[in-house]
């Protein structure tokens, strides 16, 4: 089997599944509690939130500990929403954003919040200039994600860091669950970054836990309300597998960096520069802009599904752009911001790479694109 | 080591942490996936979710994964609240809630909606005449708890579910997060119950799963827009393991359901007989109408915490009524809601018995209640 869909999910690291059974079974207490049990449980849990505060370069207060991305980009927006309403009502998020945004977006207008959405250029890049003139008193709220999940371009995060810095009342928010180990950690936590999301699942960590980081001093109304467990700002008793789990996640991933950082990008740059050969493929992503593990394409005329169970067929498993959007059979909003055609955003198949992965793996990758891109130009009319 | 502190939070079961792990291990793909890896977790998530529907007697697209209790809480009291704003804006919820009922309806207020506490008995059982006389035309939403996690109320659900039989606009939830495995289930989940939440870690399941149960054609708004999950109700990659191995947990906690009750329930009678021979004990849990498992006492005149602490020099291991007020150093608000005087109610410490204890850690834990109240009794002024 080759996986080519690392940003839809990732295997997790034996080692992090270790460290989940490990805690499971050694320390069963809730941190909540009174006794030494409790306690024993709470130093976990914040070794836990130190270590990846550590990682990240950034104060342990300022790690908090969710169900995943989604649930990290939902409690920044409404959390932010809700607590500056008294301040303004105008929200701004990309146009490329990942449905866990863009939706709950679309969820705030209900509830009396305006939202715009910034435009992108032909790469996918927010176009600054553009989003800059959409700024008015009322916003109280920018969120824009660092890597794009479709089709893998990296955002101006530090440009638009300097273009905020001079309006300190707006929040800054980046979704980075695919940025994390695929860009510099640098690249995306600006100083001007107020909040920040990951998720677990995608760096070989367990599913069903993510990470928030809100800096010091930012303020926003918790999403679950309770206990007062993460200092009374996201209440419920504390997944502690999952979390330490989470920490070994992030070294892991951290470790050797650039290293694999490399690897993937010589990946990248082999099957793209094979695929260019080849007429009727439509390149969506690039080398400079993007992040090194996506590569987005299409076969003109040919729906994204069918190349996708084309390669199934020889147990290689990419994927149409994002997992959420494929089955809804929809074409990918990212390449509809970017104003590709609807009929060839249709066509676009996402591969996603990970260190994980090796050179014979692409070798195989692309002796088997041949035999379809064979079969399938005949038919693709 | 003795635990009896299985309300705040119980060991995984083996076999349960080994379903999550054999899941982890095997099955890599995310549901979303449009290829077989998808499809493969597709198959196992609606396997275990048809199988907990059939444990709860109820239909599978009535059963959705949440990340525990707190967010069980916090979606079904926002999302019916927010859902039906248009028809009003009235919620009642009992006074002897878990804090993620209580202050997510005290959040709500802040936005519009007005909330009243349902007052309790001494017994800290809903006054259901009392509760009959707050609803109003504009009541969208009623919560009330199935077992108090306090002192172990049972709240009539069932006389409940018959005075709300001619209100059928009116939402009833119930939070079962301590009855699961405790009470039948046909005790809480009346035909009339519209939603009700679980906690997979309260019956040796894993931490950061819980289910909410969303009977047919009850709405409610997301708590976690996204990608559109959960029939699009509750967004994010599913976390498969733990959902099959909550599955697991929910099937191994009501096998011989009734057989472990009658075990838990003659461990507490034994304890409370003997406690009872004791002037400055004050029982605060009874045995008829509290659950089996639940046993809050105090010790006229020392604190809680003092009581927990003195336990566990000999590693025995109970709690200050729940796990999130401990850290507080509050009176428990059941005892304060059940009209208990102040000073008494911060003597209570509550012990919450499992099927997994047995009869040698009651007769251990009742030869150091001994020793510890004849060392108190002469502080306790
Ligand atoms: C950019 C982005 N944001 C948010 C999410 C949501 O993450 P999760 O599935 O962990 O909720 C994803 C993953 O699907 C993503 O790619
Ligand atoms: C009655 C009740 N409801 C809700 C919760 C919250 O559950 P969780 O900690 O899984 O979020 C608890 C547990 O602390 C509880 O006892």
């Amino acid at each position: 089997m080759i996986y080519f869909d690392n940003s839809a999910t990732t295997a997790i690291d034996p080692q992090v599944l270790r460290t989940f059974t490990e805690v499971s079974t050694k320390i069963m207490g809730n941190p909540s509690s009174l006794h030494s049990l409790g306690t024993t449980a709470t130093r976990l849990l914040e070794a836990s939130r130190r270590q990846i505060a550590e990682l990240l370069g950034i104060k342990a207060e300022e790690v908090y500990f969710t169900s995943g991305g989604t649930e990290g980009d939902n409690w920044v927006l409404k959390g932010v929403a809700f607590e500056k309403r008294p301040y303004g009502n105008h929200i701004i998020v990309s146009s490329v954003e990942h449905p866990a945004v863009k939706n709950t977006a679309e969820w705030l207008k209900t509830q009396g919040f305006e939202v715009d959405y910034a435009p992108v250029d032909a790469q996918g890049a927010v176009d600054l200039e553009a989003l800059k003139k959409l700024i008015r008193a009322e916003t109280i709220l920018i969120s824009v994600m660092a890597v794009n999940n479709e089709v893998g371009t990296i955002q101006p995060i530090a440009a638009l860091s300097e273009l905020l810095k001079d309006k300190p009342t707006i929040s800054f928010h980046v979704d980075a669950v695919q940025a994390i180990g695929k860009i510099p950690v640098a690249d995306w936590l600006t100083s001007r970054v107020d909040f920040a999301t990951l998720s677990a699942h995608k760096f070989h960590g367990p599913r069903g836990v993510g990470i928030v980081i809100a800096k010091s001093g930012k303020r926003l109304v918790p999403l679950l309300h309770g206990g007062g467990q993460e200092h009374n700002r996201r209440s419920t008793t504390e997944n502690l597998a999952g979390i330490a789990a989470t920490a070994k996640a992030l070294r892991l991933a951290l470790t050797d960096e650039a290293f694999k950082r490399e690897k993937v990008a010589a990946m990248k740059e082999v099957i793209q520069n094979e695929l260019k050969k080849h007429d009727k493929v439509v390149l969506f992503s690039q080398k400079e802009g993007f992040a090194p593990n996506i590569l987005t394409f299409g076969i003109r005329g040919v729906r994204g599904e069918v190349v996708v169970h084309a390669f199934e067929q020889h147990d290689i498993f990419i994927s149409t752009t994002s997992a959420c959007s494929s089955k809804k059979n929809a074409a990918a909003g990212t390449l509809v911001a970017m104003n590709v055609a609807n009929k060839l955003a249709t066509s676009a198949v996402r591969l996603s790479l990970d260190s994980t992965n090796n050179m014979a793996e692409v070798e195989q990758f692309l002796t088997v694109f041949r035999q379809i891109y064979q079969e399938l130009e005949k038919v693709s009319g």
